[in-house]
């Protein structure tokens, strides 16, 4: 491939479509040119039907007004997190078509049809109703790169026959993310349960000695499941970015 | 009691029996000696049938030989902890009769009978084979100060089938010992499906970020059962001692 | 106890009172049901006259009344913890009945009469009057689960003869509840002149090089005496738990 | 599954080939027998082909011997992690067939053929060369559960034309490793530069401030590309665990 | 002293003057009384010509404006320190004696003539002009213990010349309290150039990897100057009154 | 040169141009005057064409204003950092000439005319949008103290072609500042590809794990590339004033 | 003072007795050079008795034995700290005279006759016995630098009575040590019992979350008793030597 | 310069020099090839005189010996830093050239003679005598490199006026190197003395709450000085290094 670039430009310079001063400039900063082009190419392949993620904290709601507007003039497939009420506000003056999610702190627009229902898929575990917003921007990413997301919500350690009950579900999933605050076991039981890569979030869910989401993320970080890896405190989206990655991966190539 | 005590001195001073410098004398620091003296009261009363306890760690073999030579000689009963092969040697040059525990680097010295088989219990559960030096710490702890002790080893969460296959045998004891290095998560499992207080030992294994037993710590202090507290790690010792206390508090008065 | 329970499926399914896929069902997710049925009896069992719990933090005031309201209905003691201004107002719309207490920010709805002034007791001490609200929310929870608490206030070590006037009241305890922010030493002096278990709660009282109650919290760990277990930092409720627990264990079985 | 386990027994019971006695013993602990058989089955299945993992740290060379011995016994494949010179020299005391290597501390016994040039493979790409260790305990993992792995060693991001050199085999894996210790450049490097999950290892490699590898855990947890998820410091056989069940997730159903 | 005491509790006792009952009740909890009595005694004599303190922080403006009316009702002297307006207002609407200090956030009412300019004082040296509310803490703690303070401000190492330029009236003092944030380099600087105790107090004056106050809570704890001893940050009470302590000591007995 | 300074004191003297009062006077507090001299000396050389530089943080409007006012008219030039929207109004009050950027909240006046475009500079390198004021703050400082900067933004590690497009830029700089929060990997990368010093600048930026830039100065710390020193977190004016230090120093002696 | 020194030189010069030259050498360094002799000046004042202090730590035997048989030879005190056994057999070899002390590791030469028994003096108290070598250490500085020392062992606050037996004596003192590991309470519990300065020494006495002595010094340093101030972990030469300074303080000018 | 490069190959493709494929080799992995020889080329430059570093911990004395054989016979100077007696004995038997230095760990060849006594110069200033090896590594980096290195040591601030005994000395270098364990005070009242760069290297030279050398590296980035930046604790190779860089600079375009 990069092959067939680079014979194409002396090609070119040899046939004099190309002048040396042309052909110089088209080399000149190859490393970075062509490192590039080859960046871009696997993004393109990469991303055909793939939102755009735009990450809201920080930004003005004009600021995000006009990124939206723009990927939705250009047709993309959008995700914008932790979106706040203005940012929210911000995208309803431009299009109804935004699915806005106040527990996730997502906007999403997806214009191509949902996955099948028997189209493998990822499943988000939580362990209590206060880690629903990390929970929830994890499946929220996955079903936005498009694919199929079951939740299970609600199944902390403390009262672990809660767990038992979805473990068909959670045992048919091809990715599993596990997202839990405080003392984080969620994600060592569920690693001990299942046979794919666990992708564990701790959320800063707690107090006092949870020094805001440390506890659990040592606690994941120490896991005597062999299957599961970790992502930063509250990071929901990066969780399901990896879960949606996995799914493709199964499909590609 | 505190008030036959005084009365005594009074009486005894307004007898003649005692000067007033001895009357004086006698009630000079009595801050000190009545504290004292309460404190004996009930450290007696407490320890009927208990034995001494001796840290080993840090004393030379003779010191720790001259120890059990004194309280054997006294009639009492021993438990000597964190023994290392210098120790166990004095030990055993003194008397067949001393218990010798390399797992738990015990040195026992019991004269009562041990409890019956219907005897109430506590539970020593453990979450890997690494955990067994603390676990039995505390098992040989509890045993020592004449109580009943089942163990239940390697139960760690990441086959927790494994816990559910002796959950009869746990959830029949009074007093719960939750011991587990890692993450830690067998605290709040345990903690989960039993009703009585779970005392969390975190132990030093692990490696890495686990930072010498702090991700247990942590993981156990902000257990989501609601029903566990925690001792220092690797403190096997203390954990068995609160739960041997708890069973005689069920006893007592 | 299970064993009936599954004989006596067996027995309907034989009888053909149950229908093989009846029967299946009965049977199909049983780790989960009768691990669930297990659980909800001991838990029954352990609810009698026992309150629900509500924390009411991260919930709305809607939220909290809604609860409030089902478990009134239901005949149901309360307990909601880590309630603000806009919980008791809820609470307050609801019915005259709820106990609300700022200091604990708690609120109680109890039924049953209070023990009586002979039953064994629980203890709660506290180091100084910014601990009060820890304090208070372990001793309400004590109370609400429908045993004695005992309030000793305001008994910090730099003034220790202040506790020394109230030991007799520590003493009589069958739980003590330690209750410290700064360096926490008051753990420490209070198990070295009890019999019964302490359960040492951290408080954040404390600035500069307290981290948030870590100093206290540390401190406790590292007690000298080996009748403290730890909690939480600012954990009141779940030392009260734990004291209710161990006054339940004492008159159960 | 469970269904058609349960119909057998409900089957037998009622035809009488099995007693009362018998089908409440085979029900009796069903939450933990169906549990385990559900879990031995998934395991079963998961392991055709998989070798039985031994931890040497802390296991005498005798427990090893024996424990090796059972598994060449059972025909079983064999890999052992955190292996010493003298657990080297009771593998060697065994069998001559067992895959000796001390760089990352492992001992191998594998009997199916290795997969085929073509096979899709992990990446396991390390940083510097006293990274070896981790990286080689991730790359003989991957290989010991059958999976092909391609190394690509010293590419830290000081020098970051030696990775570029690399690329094109990078890119074409399905899963990557990323080992770094320091301050754990790498991984976000390498997530930029792939479509597929990249596990990240820290490794303890640095001084002073690195703390033991929490330098380039914390590092590997802010990536801020979103595609990495991190494992322990020093674990080379989770990041290449996770790599394996990957790669066995994409032909796996 | 505690002799005379009992002589006499004994005397009224054979004398008649005190019955038995009486007699025991003088000595029942004596432990705690006469502990109390001396404490008391010794905190007497300590208080002469000593204000009463009032930490304001969490304590209502009401709270406040009540101790200090109190005390000054009992004619004592008063330092109130952490104030806030709140507070302020709440004492002026007392009596305008009171001596407010917005800067150190102190209330002072001081009745006794200060000391003349001969008298042994102590020195406050400060590094910043941001560090002026925890030297001012310190300063005015020790004038209203009655003690002479001269005051050093904005000294900071990174312009060593200013501190040379004061060094006499430093050197002249009796004890040096050293404020400083950031790095709290001061401490050592002063360690090395006076002959007395160094008292330090740690500032959270600073951001990022002061981490509040500890990089210079470290760094003077780590001295290479060995008359310095610290305190908590932010904590110039505590500074000031053992400073005021030591010029005591300079005088008594 | 201290030389010349005694020999002219002694000579005016010996002279009689200087009377023994006065000469004493010179010499009296001789270590902080002749220091001080030396320093203001220094100092003098130094700020030729330097500005006075004015932490806004935590100073009043009013006394920034005054300020100010002073250095205007005093024909030096300034620069304000740490300033918010109350410090820009008190600048823009009293006159029009001061620059304003909120991005970097810098205030500045400056006389000189700016350095050509052959002059040497230093390139203040960022990796995302977030680090954008602690970026500014190191380029409007160099800027300010009268040298030439060039600004690289937008290209962390994650992208890592971007960086290369700019790299020729960056490769011409005499010192390069490197500014990053999250993982701070882009101070190893620029360390690797260029010869001159890297001062990092870690940021604040990230959350969860990155524990308020801990983990971006760890990883800068940490460094495998051995010309990269690093600063506090967010301290954009110290990197800035270490390039400009450094480009001064090109050109002096 | 230095006024006349100034005068002196000024007038030698305007005599001839010093010629041009020698009064530039003469104030050519004077920062220095005046620093330096004030510094000596107050040292050799302070130093009256005082020894040398030799800190043996990372020092060869033949150092020690070189810098000791100089300080012999100069009829030096002297004070070695951190010795070890090869320390100890150095001293020996030079001279009987030593006074060599295992536990506090400490080597002491004292001409001057120790203080009479009416001398003030400073109490050293210590918690355990595995507390001796810190709090030895800061006995035997007290009592190398000419100062009345004594000891109070083994009062750790788990069983307060023992401390109260002492508290005659420690009230007594001039200037309470304080030294304790775990978790430190002992240093609040004696602030609050004297009116002295109490200097805290917490040592690394302890395990697990102990964390090398960090426990104890976070307690001591948010003590509830204002007269506690900290030195470092194990540093009982610098806890010994404040208090010797504060001795000297109270019979200085 | 890049362009020329392409150019040529442009022009030897054009002229048939160059076949096709041989072209496209040349410009296939550009991107790395180019980088590749970019970097080199820097590196070729940037070497010319220096020596090749090689970092001996964690390497055996046979790799060390090789390295060092190999580099001799290349003609190339040599540092070799982190070493040990068993690296010292591989040099030596080599070759007598070999400059051995045992305190700062590091092995020299160095064929270039040493620069002149007017040359510029770094000065390198140190705490203590403990800070020694950190210090000599940096000062033979430098020299190494084949720039002028002053040593200033032993002049730690407890005793101030031995720093300002060398002040000219220091004030006379174009960088300075501080190097401090304990409080690291030094660095900031060096950063306040001269108008260079100072490059602060804390040690962990220190015991308890140093941390290992975590309290001077807090303290060096908080240094109120703005001209300094900080290396890894103990890492005495970068701080001299970023010197050695920082003096090239000088000379250099």
């Amino acid at each position: 491939m990069n092959r067939d670039k680079i014979a194409e430009i002396l090609g070119a310079f040899k046939d004099g479509r190309l002048g040396l001063e042309a052909a110089i400039e088209e080399f000149r900063d190859f490393p970075t040119k062509s490192l590039g082009y080859a960046t871009l190419d696997t993004h393109r392949e990469l991303r055909v039907g793939f939102p755009e993620v735009v990450y809201c904290a920080g930004k003005s709601p004009g600021q995000v007004k006009g990124i939206l507007a723009e990927l939705m003039a250009g047709g993309r497939d959008v995700l914008a997190t932790r979106a706040g009420e203005e940012h929210f506000a911000a995208a309803r003056s431009l299009s109804p078509d935004f699915a806005i999610d106040p527990v996730s702190r997502t906007i999403v627009l997806r214009r191509s049809p949902p996955p099948g229902p028997e189209a493998p898929y990822a499943a988000v575990v939580s362990a209590g109703t206060s880690d629903a917003a990390v929970a929830e921007e994890a499946a929220v990413t996955i079903e936005a790169f498009g694919f199929r997301c079951e939740r299970v919500a609600d199944v902390g350690v403390a009262g672990i026959h809660r767990l038992f009950e979805r473990l068909d579900l959670i045992r048919g999933a091809r990715a599993v993310v596990a997202v839990a605050g405080m003392e984080g076991a969620l994600a060592s039981v569920l690693g001990g349960l299942v046979e794919v890569p666990v992708i564990a979030a701790p959320t800063s869910v707690g107090y006092g000695a949870s020094f805001g989401g440390l506890a659990a993320l040592l606690a994941m970080l120490n896991s005597c499941a062999s299957n599961v890896s970790v992502v930063n405190i509250d990071n929901g989206f990066g969780a399901g970015y990896i879960a949606a990655v996995s799914l493709r991966n199964l499909t590609q190539r």
